[in-house]
């Protein structure tokens, strides 16, 4: 229906998560309708860069465009804590708080084996070496309260508990401002279990 | 929170219609962390390269990347009459069903006084400079069933009328309201079908 150009590029969008063929369409032609050329060569220019520059941090995994990340290479950072996470955002969400003030460590991803996604397939190899230098005494499991989440914040506890490394879990509970009646049994459930004394 | 490499290439696709600040993380994380560079240099290339070869055709005003465009300059369509659009998508969409084998024109919008979109501002002198060569016989008004778009085709339909062209408009099979582009096949070709002559 389109010119082969146009084709293509409305192709490149529709491969992106989130992005169907009509949204595709739509911003196709915004590039090619509304958006300035100079506009038009920076996105181009934008995403030619970021792939080249960013890669994996060696020490977190965290994507970064200078190894090690400002995090890891931060000596304002307590290095004896380090909160294992599943995905690049979820460092961004925490650090958001400014209520954490250790290291991280990406999975990207979790295990989930009706994926095909086993224990070799995320960064849990690169976190036993973190923690073969002996200085880090606490490892926050903040990977996601799903099935995959949760098996592999266990699998990972497992492999950890010889190390005599502490490892904490996220505490599950109401979130903040919801309603107890909108929750599910489950939550409520944990909720109950990890209530704290009230001072 | 994220580098300033990614934080660019979040806020570039967080510009486009239909991307809000989350989607535009997610697809960022993406190309950074599951495409293959390779893809990510085309996706780059094939932005740079559509915004430089695509135009508007010099008779139709339609988004091409030869001009004049394929339809304009096919003989195998009917010259004496012309399907007016406000978009690009809208030939797209007409051309799908298969229907139509006439010329068309795109306005590139719709008169809005609200928006400040005077006659000026949409293709209109375009189509009158075409319609002076005398061999178009009939003006089909296609453009969308909303406010504006109605106010286009009655702008349009009496400039033509001192000309002696007739004048139609696609019949209300497209629900009032809604856009020409996510109409079905169907409505489309019973709307074209159903044309009335405006006076």
């Amino acid at each position: 229906m389109y010119a082969p150009t146009i084709e293509e590029l409305i192709e490149q969008f529709a491969q992106l998560p989130g992005i169907g063929r009509k949204s595709a369409e739509r911003i196709a032609f915004y590039i090619l309708d509304i958006m300035s050329e100079q506009d038009a060569r920076r996105m181009a220019d934008t995403i030619s860069l970021a792939k080249k520059s960013v890669s994996f941090c060696q020490v977190c995994q965290n994507l970064t465009d200078s190894s090690p990340c400002p995090i890891c290479s931060s000596d304002k950072r307590d290095k004896s804590i380090i909160c294992v996470v599943e995905e690049p955002k979820d460092v961004a969400a925490i650090e958001k708080t400014g209520r954490y003030n250790g290291l991280y460590h990406v999975l990207h991803g979790a295990i989930s084996p009706i994926d095909d996604i086993s224990p070799d397939d995320i960064k849990i190899k690169e976190l036993l070496v973190r923690l073969s230098s002996g200085r880090v005494q606490e490892v926050i499991m903040a990977t996601n309260p799903t099935v995959n989440g949760t098996a592999t914040a266990v699998y990972i506890q497992r492999l950890l508990k010889p190390m005599g490394i502490k490892v904490t879990r996220i505490a599950h509970g109401i979130p903040v401002g919801s309603d107890i009646e909108y929750a599910d049994e489950l939550t409520i459930s944990k909720a109950i279990e990890g209530r704290t004394e009230m001072n």
